[in-house]
Protein backbone atom coordinates (compact mmCIF):
# COMPACT_ATOMS: atom_id res chain seq x y z
CA UNK A 1 0.00 0.00 0.00
CA UNK A 2 2.90 2.35 0.87
CA UNK A 3 3.84 5.31 -1.64
CA UNK A 4 6.93 5.08 -3.23
CA UNK A 5 8.92 8.25 -2.02
CA UNK A 6 11.61 9.69 -3.63
CA UNK A 7 14.77 11.62 -2.66
CA UNK A 8 15.20 14.96 -4.70
CA UNK A 9 18.05 17.16 -5.28
CA UNK A 10 17.23 20.51 -6.93
CA UNK A 11 19.82 23.17 -8.19
CA UNK A 12 18.42 25.81 -8.12
CA UNK A 13 19.04 29.87 -8.60
CA UNK A 14 17.02 32.93 -7.41
CA UNK A 15 17.61 36.58 -7.51
CA UNK A 16 17.84 36.96 -3.50
CA UNK A 17 16.22 40.78 -3.86
CA UNK A 18 12.76 40.33 -2.69
CA UNK A 19 13.53 37.70 -0.06
CA UNK A 20 14.07 37.60 4.04
CA UNK A 21 16.90 34.69 2.77
CA UNK A 22 16.48 30.98 2.73
CA UNK A 23 14.76 30.03 5.87
CA UNK A 24 11.74 30.37 6.86
CA UNK A 25 11.64 31.94 10.46
CA UNK A 26 8.75 32.36 12.83
CA UNK A 27 9.75 36.30 13.39
CA UNK A 28 10.05 37.48 10.15
CA UNK A 29 7.70 39.19 7.74
CA UNK A 30 7.99 38.92 4.36
CA UNK A 31 8.71 35.83 2.18
CA UNK A 32 11.61 33.56 1.99
CA UNK A 33 12.98 31.40 -0.64
CA UNK A 34 11.78 27.86 1.21
CA UNK A 35 8.63 28.99 2.08
CA UNK A 36 7.99 30.47 -1.25
CA UNK A 37 9.22 26.98 -2.58
CA UNK A 38 7.48 24.69 -0.58
CA UNK A 39 4.36 26.57 -0.90
CA UNK A 40 4.72 26.42 -4.96
CA UNK A 41 6.32 22.77 -5.59
CA UNK A 42 3.36 21.91 -2.43
CA UNK A 43 1.07 23.16 -4.84
CA UNK A 44 2.46 21.36 -7.52
CA UNK A 45 3.00 17.87 -6.39
CA UNK A 46 -0.03 18.05 -3.57
CA UNK A 47 2.00 17.49 -0.73
CA UNK A 48 2.95 19.54 2.90
CA UNK A 49 6.88 19.88 1.65
CA UNK A 50 9.71 20.29 4.02
CA UNK A 51 12.65 21.61 1.79
CA UNK A 52 16.24 21.81 2.82
CA UNK A 53 18.76 23.23 1.31
CA UNK A 54 22.68 23.29 1.14
CA UNK A 55 22.98 27.10 2.43
CA UNK A 56 20.73 29.24 4.33
CA UNK A 57 21.65 32.53 2.50
CA UNK A 58 20.70 35.66 4.28
CA UNK A 59 18.42 38.11 2.94
CA UNK A 60 19.23 40.00 0.09
CA UNK A 61 21.73 37.28 -1.17
CA UNK A 62 21.62 35.04 -4.56
CA UNK A 63 22.12 31.91 -5.79
CA UNK A 64 23.44 30.08 -9.18
CA UNK A 65 23.92 27.05 -7.90
CA UNK A 66 21.91 26.43 -4.29
CA UNK A 67 20.72 22.87 -3.30
CA UNK A 68 17.68 22.08 -2.47
CA UNK A 69 16.30 18.79 -1.20
CA UNK A 70 12.72 17.19 -0.85
CA UNK A 71 11.04 13.95 -0.21
CA UNK A 72 8.20 13.30 -2.45
CA UNK A 73 5.76 10.69 -3.29
CA UNK A 74 4.85 12.98 -7.07
CA UNK A 75 5.34 10.82 -10.17
CA UNK A 76 6.21 13.62 -11.68
CA UNK A 77 9.58 12.18 -14.01
CA UNK A 78 12.40 13.42 -13.06
CA UNK A 79 13.25 14.94 -16.75
CA UNK A 80 10.08 16.94 -16.12
CA UNK A 81 11.00 18.46 -12.77
CA UNK A 82 12.46 21.67 -13.79
CA UNK A 83 9.84 22.84 -16.19
CA UNK A 84 7.23 21.88 -13.95
CA UNK A 85 8.58 23.52 -10.97
CA UNK A 86 9.19 26.80 -12.83
CA UNK A 87 5.54 26.82 -13.90
CA UNK A 88 4.67 27.58 -10.31
CA UNK A 89 7.29 29.51 -8.94
CA UNK A 90 7.67 32.74 -9.75
CA UNK A 91 10.22 34.96 -11.95
CA UNK A 92 12.99 35.22 -9.71
CA UNK A 93 13.11 31.48 -8.30
CA UNK A 94 14.38 28.92 -10.75
CA UNK A 95 14.94 24.97 -10.94
CA UNK A 96 18.36 24.55 -13.10
CA UNK A 97 18.32 20.56 -13.05
CA UNK A 98 16.68 17.53 -10.77
CA UNK A 99 18.32 15.00 -9.64
CA UNK A 100 18.11 11.99 -7.73
CA UNK A 101 19.46 11.56 -4.24
CA UNK A 102 19.93 8.79 -1.52
CA UNK A 103 17.03 8.59 0.57
CA UNK A 104 17.18 10.60 3.51
CA UNK A 105 20.42 12.62 1.83
CA UNK A 106 21.18 15.91 3.89
CA UNK A 107 22.86 18.25 1.49
CA UNK A 108 24.38 20.40 4.40
CA UNK A 109 26.33 17.30 5.99
CA UNK A 110 27.06 15.96 2.34
CA UNK A 111 28.70 19.30 1.32
CA UNK A 112 32.36 19.07 0.49
CA UNK A 113 32.49 22.38 -0.30
CA UNK A 114 30.87 25.17 -1.53
CA UNK A 115 31.86 28.42 -4.27
CA UNK A 116 30.47 32.11 -3.08
CA UNK A 117 31.37 35.24 -5.39
CA UNK A 118 31.11 38.63 -3.93
CA UNK A 119 30.80 41.24 -6.86
CA UNK A 120 31.64 44.89 -6.97
CA UNK A 121 31.11 47.68 -9.07
CA UNK A 122 33.92 50.26 -9.07
CA UNK A 123 32.49 53.07 -10.48
CA UNK A 124 31.25 56.81 -10.15
CA UNK A 125 28.44 55.86 -12.16
CA UNK A 126 25.57 53.96 -11.16
CA UNK A 127 24.62 50.76 -13.46
CA UNK A 128 20.72 50.44 -13.32
CA UNK A 129 20.80 47.04 -14.86
CA UNK A 130 23.56 44.99 -12.11
CA UNK A 131 22.68 47.13 -9.35
CA UNK A 132 20.71 44.09 -7.61
CA UNK A 133 23.45 41.61 -8.12
CA UNK A 134 26.31 43.99 -6.89
CA UNK A 135 27.87 46.65 -4.55
CA UNK A 136 28.70 49.83 -5.85
CA UNK A 137 31.81 51.50 -4.70
CA UNK A 138 32.48 54.88 -5.85
CA UNK A 139 36.32 55.47 -4.66
CA UNK A 140 38.78 54.03 -7.05
CA UNK A 141 40.26 50.34 -5.93
CA UNK A 142 43.66 49.13 -5.99
CA UNK A 143 42.75 45.37 -7.14
CA UNK A 144 46.05 43.80 -7.14
CA UNK A 145 46.63 44.70 -3.10
CA UNK A 146 43.23 43.11 -2.82
CA UNK A 147 44.49 39.94 -4.73
CA UNK A 148 47.39 39.55 -2.33
CA UNK A 149 45.00 39.96 0.09
CA UNK A 150 42.59 37.22 -0.51
CA UNK A 151 45.66 34.58 -1.05
CA UNK A 152 45.90 35.08 3.34
CA UNK A 153 42.83 33.27 3.83
CA UNK A 154 43.84 30.42 1.41
CA UNK A 155 44.50 27.30 4.49
CA UNK A 156 42.65 25.99 7.52
CA UNK A 157 42.39 29.26 9.98
CA UNK A 158 40.04 30.01 12.93
CA UNK A 159 38.08 32.30 10.97
CA UNK A 160 36.36 33.80 14.57
CA UNK A 161 37.55 37.82 13.50
CA UNK A 162 35.52 37.16 9.77
CA UNK A 163 32.15 35.57 11.86
CA UNK A 164 29.28 37.74 13.07
CA UNK A 165 27.90 37.34 16.15
CA UNK A 166 24.22 34.67 16.77
CA UNK A 167 26.08 31.56 14.34
CA UNK A 168 25.39 28.26 15.38
CA UNK A 169 28.57 26.55 14.60
CA UNK A 170 30.62 24.57 17.48
CA UNK A 171 33.67 25.55 16.15
CA UNK A 172 35.25 28.94 14.03
CA UNK A 173 38.12 26.74 12.20
CA UNK A 174 37.19 26.45 8.53
CA UNK A 175 39.68 24.99 5.50
CA UNK A 176 39.26 27.95 2.47
CA UNK A 177 40.38 26.07 -0.74
CA UNK A 178 40.49 29.17 -3.30
CA UNK A 179 39.83 33.05 -2.39
CA UNK A 180 41.07 35.22 -5.49
CA UNK A 181 40.09 38.61 -6.79
CA UNK A 182 39.40 39.36 -10.57
CA UNK A 183 39.09 42.98 -11.67
CA UNK A 184 37.44 43.28 -15.42
CA UNK A 185 36.90 47.04 -16.11
CA UNK A 186 35.04 48.56 -13.73
CA UNK A 187 34.05 44.93 -12.12
CA UNK A 188 35.98 43.31 -9.19
CA UNK A 189 34.78 39.94 -8.21
CA UNK A 190 35.99 38.32 -5.14
CA UNK A 191 36.02 34.04 -5.65
CA UNK A 192 35.87 32.19 -1.98
CA UNK A 193 35.61 28.59 -2.14
CA UNK A 194 35.76 26.75 1.53
CA UNK A 195 34.22 23.57 3.35
CA UNK A 196 32.57 25.79 5.19
CA UNK A 197 31.10 29.30 6.01
CA UNK A 198 30.49 31.40 9.38
CA UNK A 199 28.01 33.33 9.48
CA UNK A 200 28.27 36.44 7.53
CA UNK A 201 32.30 35.42 6.70
CA UNK A 202 32.28 36.03 3.03
CA UNK A 203 30.46 39.45 3.29
CA UNK A 204 33.18 40.25 6.12
CA UNK A 205 36.03 38.95 4.00
CA UNK A 206 34.82 41.18 0.87
CA UNK A 207 34.38 44.19 3.47
CA UNK A 208 38.08 43.36 4.63
CA UNK A 209 39.66 43.02 1.08
CA UNK A 210 37.66 46.48 0.47
CA UNK A 211 39.20 47.98 3.26
CA UNK A 212 42.69 46.90 1.36
CA UNK A 213 41.43 48.08 -1.90
CA UNK A 214 40.76 51.69 -0.22
CA UNK A 215 44.58 51.29 0.94
CA UNK A 216 43.19 51.44 4.89
CA UNK A 217 44.65 48.10 5.05
CA UNK A 218 47.70 46.23 3.89
CA UNK A 219 47.73 42.65 2.63
CA UNK A 220 49.89 41.29 5.65
CA UNK A 221 47.15 42.89 8.09
CA UNK A 222 45.38 39.86 6.95
CA UNK A 223 47.23 37.18 8.59
CA UNK A 224 47.42 39.24 11.77
CA UNK A 225 43.66 39.60 11.60
CA UNK A 226 42.88 36.27 11.57
CA UNK A 227 45.29 35.70 14.46
CA UNK A 228 44.16 38.13 16.56
CA UNK A 229 40.90 36.34 16.62
CA UNK A 230 39.36 39.80 16.86
CA UNK A 231 36.06 40.81 15.08
CA UNK A 232 36.73 44.70 15.08
CA UNK A 233 40.24 44.39 13.45
CA UNK A 234 38.68 43.27 10.31
CA UNK A 235 36.89 45.18 7.81
CA UNK A 236 33.00 45.67 8.03
CA UNK A 237 30.48 43.33 6.64
CA UNK A 238 29.76 44.19 2.82
CA UNK A 239 26.22 44.23 1.96
CA UNK A 240 24.13 40.91 1.08
CA UNK A 241 23.16 42.56 -2.92
CA UNK A 242 27.33 41.42 -3.68
CA UNK A 243 26.96 38.11 -2.83
CA UNK A 244 26.14 34.89 -4.68
CA UNK A 245 26.23 31.49 -4.35
CA UNK A 246 27.87 30.00 -6.96
CA UNK A 247 28.30 26.58 -6.45
CA UNK A 248 27.92 23.23 -3.77
CA UNK A 249 30.10 20.39 -4.41
CA UNK A 250 29.28 17.34 -2.44
CA UNK A 251 31.56 14.39 -1.02
CA UNK A 252 31.55 11.43 -3.93
CA UNK A 253 30.29 9.22 -1.03
CA UNK A 254 26.97 10.61 -1.48
CA UNK A 255 27.05 10.83 -5.23
CA UNK A 256 23.97 8.41 -7.01
CA UNK A 257 25.24 5.27 -8.30
CA UNK B 1 18.18 90.90 -12.30
CA UNK B 2 17.18 88.33 -14.43
CA UNK B 3 18.71 84.50 -13.68
CA UNK B 4 20.81 83.06 -16.34
CA UNK B 5 19.17 79.92 -17.46
CA UNK B 6 21.17 76.49 -18.94
CA UNK B 7 19.76 73.76 -21.32
CA UNK B 8 21.20 70.83 -20.49
CA UNK B 9 21.18 67.68 -22.29
CA UNK B 10 21.37 64.56 -19.90
CA UNK B 11 21.94 60.95 -21.23
CA UNK B 12 20.16 58.64 -19.07
CA UNK B 13 19.79 54.84 -18.35
CA UNK B 14 17.17 52.71 -16.74
CA UNK B 15 15.62 49.94 -15.73
CA UNK B 16 11.55 50.21 -16.77
CA UNK B 17 10.44 47.28 -14.97
CA UNK B 18 8.90 49.28 -12.42
CA UNK B 19 7.56 52.17 -14.14
CA UNK B 20 4.71 53.01 -16.33
CA UNK B 21 6.68 54.24 -19.25
CA UNK B 22 8.61 57.60 -19.80
CA UNK B 23 5.34 59.85 -20.06
CA UNK B 24 3.20 61.45 -17.44
CA UNK B 25 0.07 60.80 -18.26
CA UNK B 26 -3.12 62.04 -16.14
CA UNK B 27 -5.23 58.52 -16.35
CA UNK B 28 -2.45 56.12 -15.89
CA UNK B 29 -1.80 55.39 -11.95
CA UNK B 30 1.63 54.58 -10.40
CA UNK B 31 4.83 55.83 -10.76
CA UNK B 32 6.43 57.02 -14.59
CA UNK B 33 10.29 57.84 -15.37
CA UNK B 34 9.63 61.76 -16.23
CA UNK B 35 7.39 62.29 -13.14
CA UNK B 36 9.90 60.41 -11.01
CA UNK B 37 12.98 62.29 -12.48
CA UNK B 38 11.08 66.05 -12.18
CA UNK B 39 10.30 65.47 -8.79
CA UNK B 40 13.65 64.46 -7.77
CA UNK B 41 15.87 66.76 -9.63
CA UNK B 42 13.03 69.52 -9.31
CA UNK B 43 14.16 69.03 -5.41
CA UNK B 44 17.43 69.42 -6.28
CA UNK B 45 17.46 72.70 -8.32
CA UNK B 46 14.52 73.97 -6.33
CA UNK B 47 12.45 74.50 -9.79
CA UNK B 48 9.38 73.19 -10.91
CA UNK B 49 11.09 71.42 -13.88
CA UNK B 50 9.82 69.87 -17.20
CA UNK B 51 11.48 67.20 -18.77
CA UNK B 52 11.36 66.61 -22.49
CA UNK B 53 13.06 63.27 -23.75
CA UNK B 54 14.04 61.97 -27.17
CA UNK B 55 11.98 59.00 -26.92
CA UNK B 56 8.59 58.42 -25.01
CA UNK B 57 9.49 54.41 -24.06
CA UNK B 58 6.54 52.57 -22.95
CA UNK B 59 5.63 50.38 -19.96
CA UNK B 60 8.14 48.33 -19.02
CA UNK B 61 10.93 49.36 -21.65
CA UNK B 62 14.53 49.75 -21.01
CA UNK B 63 17.16 52.83 -21.25
CA UNK B 64 20.97 52.53 -21.74
CA UNK B 65 20.81 55.85 -23.35
CA UNK B 66 18.09 58.09 -23.59
CA UNK B 67 17.90 61.63 -23.81
CA UNK B 68 16.68 64.24 -21.60
CA UNK B 69 16.23 68.12 -22.02
CA UNK B 70 15.43 70.71 -19.15
CA UNK B 71 15.66 74.02 -18.72
CA UNK B 72 17.26 75.39 -15.60
CA UNK B 73 18.54 78.33 -13.49
CA UNK B 74 20.95 76.04 -11.10
CA UNK B 75 24.42 76.91 -10.62
CA UNK B 76 25.29 72.81 -9.95
CA UNK B 77 28.43 73.23 -12.16
CA UNK B 78 28.19 70.62 -15.35
CA UNK B 79 30.68 67.95 -14.23
CA UNK B 80 28.66 67.49 -10.81
CA UNK B 81 25.50 67.08 -12.48
CA UNK B 82 25.24 63.24 -12.69
CA UNK B 83 26.58 62.58 -9.20
CA UNK B 84 23.99 65.15 -7.93
CA UNK B 85 21.43 64.16 -10.15
CA UNK B 86 21.92 60.34 -9.41
CA UNK B 87 21.79 60.84 -5.54
CA UNK B 88 18.41 62.04 -5.39
CA UNK B 89 17.28 59.68 -8.10
CA UNK B 90 16.23 55.59 -7.62
CA UNK B 91 18.82 53.03 -8.06
CA UNK B 92 16.90 52.25 -11.14
CA UNK B 93 17.19 55.58 -13.39
CA UNK B 94 21.04 56.92 -13.93
CA UNK B 95 22.55 59.69 -15.26
CA UNK B 96 25.22 59.09 -17.56
CA UNK B 97 26.54 62.01 -19.00
CA UNK B 98 25.26 65.80 -18.27
CA UNK B 99 26.45 68.67 -21.62
CA UNK B 100 25.19 71.81 -21.87
CA UNK B 101 22.74 71.95 -25.04
CA UNK B 102 21.63 75.61 -27.57
CA UNK B 103 18.15 76.93 -25.86
CA UNK B 104 15.43 75.95 -26.74
CA UNK B 105 16.81 72.40 -28.09
CA UNK B 106 14.26 69.49 -28.31
CA UNK B 107 15.76 66.13 -28.43
CA UNK B 108 12.90 64.70 -30.20
CA UNK B 109 12.86 66.84 -32.93
CA UNK B 110 16.82 67.04 -33.25
CA UNK B 111 17.06 63.27 -33.43
CA UNK B 112 18.98 62.11 -36.28
CA UNK B 113 18.62 58.11 -35.64
CA UNK B 114 17.93 55.80 -32.71
CA UNK B 115 18.88 52.29 -31.65
CA UNK B 116 16.99 49.79 -30.42
CA UNK B 117 17.72 46.72 -29.14
CA UNK B 118 15.59 43.49 -28.33
CA UNK B 119 17.03 40.70 -26.64
CA UNK B 120 15.54 37.03 -26.70
CA UNK B 121 16.41 34.52 -24.44
CA UNK B 122 16.15 31.33 -25.86
CA UNK B 123 16.18 28.61 -23.23
CA UNK B 124 13.92 26.48 -21.64
CA UNK B 125 15.64 27.09 -18.25
CA UNK B 126 14.58 30.20 -16.65
CA UNK B 127 17.69 32.73 -16.09
CA UNK B 128 16.48 34.38 -12.82
CA UNK B 129 18.84 37.68 -13.41
CA UNK B 130 18.17 38.77 -16.98
CA UNK B 131 14.43 37.94 -16.82
CA UNK B 132 13.67 41.94 -16.51
CA UNK B 133 15.84 42.63 -19.77
CA UNK B 134 14.75 40.03 -21.76
CA UNK B 135 11.80 37.50 -23.24
CA UNK B 136 12.54 33.98 -23.10
CA UNK B 137 11.41 31.83 -25.67
CA UNK B 138 10.96 28.85 -25.13
CA UNK B 139 10.56 26.87 -28.26
CA UNK B 140 14.33 26.39 -30.65
CA UNK B 141 14.76 29.65 -32.61
CA UNK B 142 16.73 29.50 -36.01
CA UNK B 143 18.87 32.82 -35.48
CA UNK B 144 19.94 32.58 -39.45
CA UNK B 145 16.58 33.28 -41.26
CA UNK B 146 15.45 35.46 -38.90
CA UNK B 147 18.87 37.39 -39.67
CA UNK B 148 18.15 37.02 -43.35
CA UNK B 149 14.70 38.79 -42.82
CA UNK B 150 15.76 41.65 -40.57
CA UNK B 151 17.40 42.74 -43.85
CA UNK B 152 14.52 43.29 -45.62
CA UNK B 153 13.19 46.00 -42.97
CA UNK B 154 16.52 47.80 -43.90
CA UNK B 155 15.37 51.11 -46.14
CA UNK B 156 12.62 53.85 -46.67
CA UNK B 157 9.47 51.62 -46.21
CA UNK B 158 5.72 52.39 -45.35
CA UNK B 159 5.90 50.73 -42.12
CA UNK B 160 1.79 50.98 -41.42
CA UNK B 161 1.96 46.90 -41.04
CA UNK B 162 4.17 47.07 -38.16
CA UNK B 163 2.49 49.64 -35.96
CA UNK B 164 0.20 49.83 -33.39
CA UNK B 165 -3.31 51.97 -33.59
CA UNK B 166 -2.86 54.55 -31.25
CA UNK B 167 0.47 56.57 -32.48
CA UNK B 168 -0.07 59.95 -33.26
CA UNK B 169 2.29 59.98 -36.39
CA UNK B 170 1.60 61.49 -39.55
CA UNK B 171 3.44 59.82 -42.21
CA UNK B 172 3.99 55.90 -41.75
CA UNK B 173 7.15 56.49 -43.55
CA UNK B 174 10.43 55.40 -41.49
CA UNK B 175 13.80 55.13 -43.01
CA UNK B 176 15.78 51.92 -41.05
CA UNK B 177 19.10 52.45 -41.26
CA UNK B 178 20.45 48.90 -39.56
CA UNK B 179 18.59 45.73 -39.08
CA UNK B 180 20.45 43.12 -37.67
CA UNK B 181 20.05 39.83 -35.42
CA UNK B 182 23.19 38.53 -33.32
CA UNK B 183 23.37 35.28 -31.56
CA UNK B 184 25.51 34.24 -28.76
CA UNK B 185 24.64 31.07 -27.11
CA UNK B 186 20.81 31.25 -25.92
CA UNK B 187 20.83 34.54 -26.64
CA UNK B 188 19.46 36.36 -29.57
CA UNK B 189 19.69 40.33 -30.15
CA UNK B 190 17.95 42.17 -32.64
CA UNK B 191 19.28 45.59 -33.22
CA UNK B 192 17.37 48.36 -35.04
CA UNK B 193 18.40 51.91 -36.09
CA UNK B 194 16.05 54.16 -38.14
CA UNK B 195 15.23 57.61 -37.96
CA UNK B 196 11.89 57.78 -36.19
CA UNK B 197 9.79 54.36 -34.92
CA UNK B 198 6.05 54.37 -34.97
CA UNK B 199 3.87 53.53 -32.01
CA UNK B 200 5.06 49.63 -31.20
CA UNK B 201 7.11 48.87 -33.96
CA UNK B 202 10.25 47.64 -32.67
CA UNK B 203 8.20 45.49 -30.84
CA UNK B 204 6.30 44.13 -33.76
CA UNK B 205 9.62 43.78 -36.15
CA UNK B 206 10.75 41.56 -32.83
CA UNK B 207 7.84 39.59 -32.85
CA UNK B 208 8.20 39.12 -36.82
CA UNK B 209 11.18 38.24 -36.36
CA UNK B 210 10.28 35.30 -33.60
CA UNK B 211 7.67 34.25 -36.09
CA UNK B 212 10.48 33.87 -38.93
CA UNK B 213 12.59 31.90 -36.52
CA UNK B 214 10.04 29.58 -35.34
CA UNK B 215 9.51 29.02 -38.90
CA UNK B 216 5.81 30.52 -38.94
CA UNK B 217 6.92 32.61 -41.53
CA UNK B 218 9.62 32.95 -44.46
CA UNK B 219 11.95 35.73 -44.55
CA UNK B 220 10.63 36.68 -47.98
CA UNK B 221 7.39 37.69 -46.15
CA UNK B 222 8.74 40.81 -44.84
CA UNK B 223 8.80 42.58 -47.90
CA UNK B 224 5.08 41.25 -48.58
CA UNK B 225 4.20 41.52 -44.89
CA UNK B 226 5.50 45.91 -45.82
CA UNK B 227 3.90 46.37 -49.02
CA UNK B 228 0.32 44.90 -47.57
CA UNK B 229 0.34 47.62 -45.16
CA UNK B 230 -1.88 45.10 -42.89
CA UNK B 231 -0.98 44.87 -39.03
CA UNK B 232 -2.72 41.41 -39.02
CA UNK B 233 0.17 39.85 -41.53
CA UNK B 234 2.74 40.87 -39.06
CA UNK B 235 3.61 39.11 -36.39
CA UNK B 236 2.74 39.58 -32.72
CA UNK B 237 4.00 42.77 -30.62
CA UNK B 238 6.82 40.92 -28.19
CA UNK B 239 6.90 41.99 -24.70
CA UNK B 240 7.99 45.18 -23.56
CA UNK B 241 10.46 43.73 -21.24
CA UNK B 242 13.09 43.02 -23.89
CA UNK B 243 13.24 46.81 -25.33
CA UNK B 244 16.06 48.96 -24.59
CA UNK B 245 16.68 52.23 -26.05
CA UNK B 246 20.49 52.08 -27.02
CA UNK B 247 20.95 55.84 -27.89
CA UNK B 248 20.11 58.62 -29.66
CA UNK B 249 22.52 60.39 -32.62
CA UNK B 250 21.48 64.21 -32.98
CA UNK B 251 22.10 65.76 -35.93
CA UNK B 252 25.10 67.88 -36.66
CA UNK B 253 23.61 71.29 -36.78
CA UNK B 254 22.43 70.41 -33.11
CA UNK B 255 25.83 70.12 -31.65
CA UNK B 256 27.13 72.24 -29.41
CA UNK B 257 29.71 74.39 -30.59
Amino acid sequence: MGETKRCLKLTVAYDGTAYHGWAVQPAVHGPTIQGTMQEALGRLTGEALTLVAASRTDAGVHARGQVVVLTTASRIPLERWPQAANGVLPDDIAVLRAEEAAPGFDPRREAAYKTYTYTIYNSTTPDVFHHRYSYQVYRPLAAEPMARAAGYFVGTHDFRAFAAAGGAAKTTVRTVYRCRVKQEGPWIKIEVTANGFLYHMVRIIAGTLLEVGLGRLAPEDVPYILRSGCRALAGPTAPPRGLCLERVVFRPTSLDS
